[in-house]
């Protein structure tokens, strides 16, 4: 009866957060870390067919670097960074694209496949839905997000399917660009009106002083976030995570979340529970 | 942590079980106790909530015969039984209409809102939803159930709400009669296409031996539950349960349950964990 | 072929009413008396088909102080009147709320069910139709209308069905309270939209001259009421109605009306003739 | 107020009438007598519009022999009948077509909105709804019902339009043919599922002995009204009708009525009253 | 292969007109010429059946002056001309009706249906699509376009029907008028939302000299246009077609078309290909 | 006006081929080597968009061998074939997952959307399209096609978007799969009710002697096809086409299609002339 008693709960610890959700939309970012580990991803995917059971409306958007860096490094194919962005030339960009939407995308929707019919690949190139544009001339084919066109991922909402989206977007003249899958995430976000965007990260969140593991922070605004950021306390590789959670969030999209990926269940932690986890970021 | 897990792992169970009852209807059965304790009538509209929020479409049907008892004592009319039937002239119908439909059910519809504003109550002379006929001369107005006409439900269902049902029937003279809550429940499940009928009880649920506790069968099917009734180790309250159990799945309700409705959100148990909880009987 | 005549010139000259308010909604209000007297009674349920027959969406509310002071006294309680309202008790809640839904609603839903499964009944507590707030703390709980949440009426509406609506509300901590049953009439006809409120009362609407019965007003305007509110030629019982009326124009609806629940058929003479009759209130 | 009580009567003796025929289609057919007389032609039109405005679908056809044969005389062409049938070549297809689709149809059009935007002239050849075949070769473009094609006329009474049916089919080969309205109609009222066809004639109705107006048969059945073809008791005019009542009546409409549509509202009085008027024709 | 080049050739150039125009509403203005040819006739049949094919929506408007002088003439009744116009008696208004109703528009009709059931013919009087005004006294019937009410063309169009429009319309009283085909064609096309209105009449387009047909102008704009008015160098026969394009230009048509009704296939010409044919008029 | 008159002549026989299909599913295949020509790839992309502007809702299947070859050969990975299939290890099956899901088919979705933002790519594993089976122990993980659940497919047609579907399936185990292309659009065609199924190819069609180009068949039956295989006529590569045709047409689908993809538009020749091209299959 004991276990009895926890199942009624949690569950009933959770009601009013599935009452708060139930229709939203919540777009899930998910690391390329996250898919290499074959138990976290099946977690990962667990959780993201839980949210859409309860009506919830999950869209996950991947990256996948460490996956395209063996691919190059099978094919010989000397990977070069500037500014935190592999330099992608026509080669490299065709590598890119077979790894996220070939590779990446596919063991993500097969995941959560395995609960049932409802995971569909989608990619930028499809129905137009990231307009990309040229980065820097030095950067070749890396693109930021121009415009999302989300009719694609409405449709697939509306017909009860969960979109995992890879992240290669196309320039006006049709020329296939690699996005950062940070910013996408954001920018989707935005464009569905979606109630969160949850970034799946290999730390525990953000932290007052990044040398101190003990200062997490739990909660915070954008102008607290701001103030972090001049001040230096953002490790560089947040730095895109937080200026695409910035731009959500002014742009209507109600919460951002940093979670480690790797704790177990951690979305769930954070949507189900009065706890939470990670570091939440509001608008003020 | 050892917090989060326990959260994981509940959601994580019960996740099989949202998806498969998503979008089915599911006809619970209060007692007339389960409403007279504030704190488990509280409880039973939480889980009746929690239901609905992860898209099951649960429908409460409800008796009340210690709040007609009251009522009746109070205006100094005696009460009469005969086979387990309250004899019913006119006075004591309109005083058991008043009790069920302005009491009970006005009772389970406000604790069910206290959640959102999702209840509405439904007796069944609305819509003609219960077609009644005299059970027998000498009981006066006590029915049974000649056939229901569901639509008003089933529009309540496809508009997201959750109906409370009383159980006070009309002949085709436009007569009113009282009807016996458990034959409701087993007949709204049948004409519902419900997938499961759940009766809450003040016991465990059935036993192979009735004076001994450690039998409780936990699950069962038709052929042995008629043959359980033969035996006699069915104690008579339970018999208008079983009676309606047994029609309930020969018109193709999947599963019908027996709940003591004072263990502590006993609903949730059962569709949620894989142990469930009191009796389950199925077809074979 | 006298009798043909008269068949066509009635249907004839109520054409173009008909048209005129085919889909409108109109809240009609019967007192507690009209449903005391059953032959009344079932002529007014007939008038409420007809109206939904030809396409009207009718919205029946009720109300019912001589059945409600009936019970109190067989239960030897003292009744308490202050200012026209009901000093209510806890216990005098829980018996005007059997009264109302359990007794009241129930014979209206009853009367119009004779002539097709059409009539619903709904208390102000399903679905948070009505939102109350305390009148005056030495009433007890004696509510004002908060607001009103139409959405339950409105889908029924919309599924074909005749809501009749008793007038017990719930305010934000989830109190019940007994609403006015006048006022309700009122703001559901704004919430709904709706052309007309019909308020049907024992006697031939409002006079210029209380003493004179030749004195009829058959149509009047919201200025020209208000003026006869400021010289006192509103009765007593008629203030809650008038003041309801008033709202009900200033806030979209296209007229009110003050009919003798007595006469036969006095709605159908009202929304089908040329005459019409008793008394209309319009804007200007 | 003895008005008032009329109106009360009228009304509540159609209440089930109009309950009854709710969202029925009837099919009306006028002859061309009664378009040709402004009064009678003013007050079919009203008796359409009252139908429509209760909820039933009605649908009128016509003829117009009278029509027709004025307009040949003035262009000076000799009308030649054979075996009742107006012998049609080419010359006379086209003033035929002219007369009913351009001057019959549009005249009751035009009466029906006068009441609203509601009625719509549709011909046989519109969206393909007759299919005719030859009816004989001496006869010309004399043709037969070969088939309905109801989809037009499905969709403008979805829409909530009356449709006014010229006669005019199409055969195969795109060759246009004049088709007799009566058949028409009863094939239209099977194609529809209507509930009823009324045919408007100059005569009060059947008659058991032709030559004797009082025995005016009030109701009769398939066989019966075989039975009395046979015995020669049918006028010649009545034939083509007759012959269509059956046909409909065998293929699952309801009932058939042959109304004197020169009485005021004839049609009303059929529909609305418990005694009706003409001869009704069921199936047994 | 070389045909089948041709096809290719022609089907991808089409392309993007398709694409660009599909769901457009685009009304089309057949002179009364064009009717009277009967392969002429045939061919702009073909002409609206291919534009409903590829998911255009075409609206077919037609004239009839020859045809009505005709039939005018066999009935030995002159015709009076004034400023252009047709003076319209009561008789002279009947026999118009008739032949563009009941002939012209027939015509029409079966033509388009010989590819598919999808044409159906409308008068300016069913369901008040045109609500005319006198024109002038002295020209007795002669309407303008006071008012065009769309309904039944925008739900016939939504059915995926091609509606056929005869231009009697109705005043508020009632009166029918004879309006220019001219002048309907542009207002319905304003009130549908048109993307073009396309004129067939008997010249080339328009021409900067009247007298010089090497002076076809192909493109021009609405002020170009008032100046070519002002200057003289508009036909008497094109100024009601010019009036209305600039109307329906000023009012969100995108474009107006002047083709000549004789060249085989004209209107697919001027849709279809990069050349186009005739006078097109856009805003500037 | 040359140029105008081959623009008719091409549209006007276009059109009944145009209103035949609208609305219809065709599947169209392309081989690999289709894709790997950029001119012919490019025109093939406009015959698909063509189809979808006109109304047809065209559904690409496409293969990739070369491009497997290719990239398996960069990573120095030898390919082993038996009975015609690749012998698949899971590396293999991960490379051609990615050439197929992340290359091919990003190809074609790019070409498509130059003309506007309509293909949307699909592999077997999205939404589980394609149930594989494993054809032969020693193939490794070289699949049939068990079942075909087109749901995603349906969703995306209705949503007027072109899908474009690479062929890797999964088994019950959720076990990818690589299935042969042919066998997919056939099967298919067959679960999308297709009304045809078009395989381009690198030959003219099928000959009545393959070592004869003049003995192209431009129209065959299943029975005669079934002949041709027995006595040897069909070529190795062609076998697994028709194998796939013979089972489209046995279960519904009105015709199949043998299109040498090298001939400009083929598509089109084939869809919207008399004389088709390449080889036609029909039942009998």
């Amino acid at each position: 009866m004991t276990e009895a008693k926890a199942v009624a709960d949690v569950l009933v610890q959770a009601l009013p957060y599935i009452q708060r959700f139930r229709g939203d939309a919540i777009v899930v970012k998910f690391g390329g870390n996250a898919v290499v580990d074959p138990v976290l991803a099946a977690r990962l995917a667990e959780d993201v067919v839980l949210m859409h059971s309860v009506g919830i409306r999950p869209v996950v958007v991947h990256g996948g670097g460490p996956q395209i860096t063996e691919l190059m490094t099978r094919l010989g194919i000397a990977t070069e960074f500037k500014d935190g962005h592999r330099i992608t030339d026509g080669e490299s960009l065709e590598i890119t694209r077979m790894v996220l939407v070939g590779k990446v995308n596919r063991e993500i929707v097969s995941l959560i496949n395995r609960h049932g019919p409802v995971a569909v690949g989608v990619s930028g190139q499809d129905a137009d839905l990231l307009l990309a544009s040229e980065r820097h001339p030095e950067l070749g084919f890396v693109g930021d997000v121009e415009a999302v066109n989300p009719h694609i991922i409405n449709r697939l909402l509306a017909d009860d399917f969960v979109p995992v989206v890879s992240t290669i977007g196309t320039d006006t003249a049709g020329q296939a660009y690699n996005i950062n899958a940070d910013a996408v995430a954001g920018a989707l976000a935005v464009a569905l009106g979606a109630a969160k965007v949850v970034y799946l990260t290999d730390v525990e969140g953000l932290h007052e002083d990044l040398e101190d593991p003990t200062t997490l922070i739990r909660q915070t605004t954008v102008p607290e976030l701001e103030r972090l950021v001049e001040k230096g306390a953002i490790g560089t590789g947040m730095i895109p995570k937080v200026a695409a959670c910035i731009h959500a969030i002014h742009n209507g999209v109600h919460s951002a979340h940093m979670l480690n990926g790797a704790t177990p269940h951690a979305v769930l932690i954070e949507l189900f529970t009065d706890e939470g986890i990670g570091t939440m970021i509001t608008q003020s």
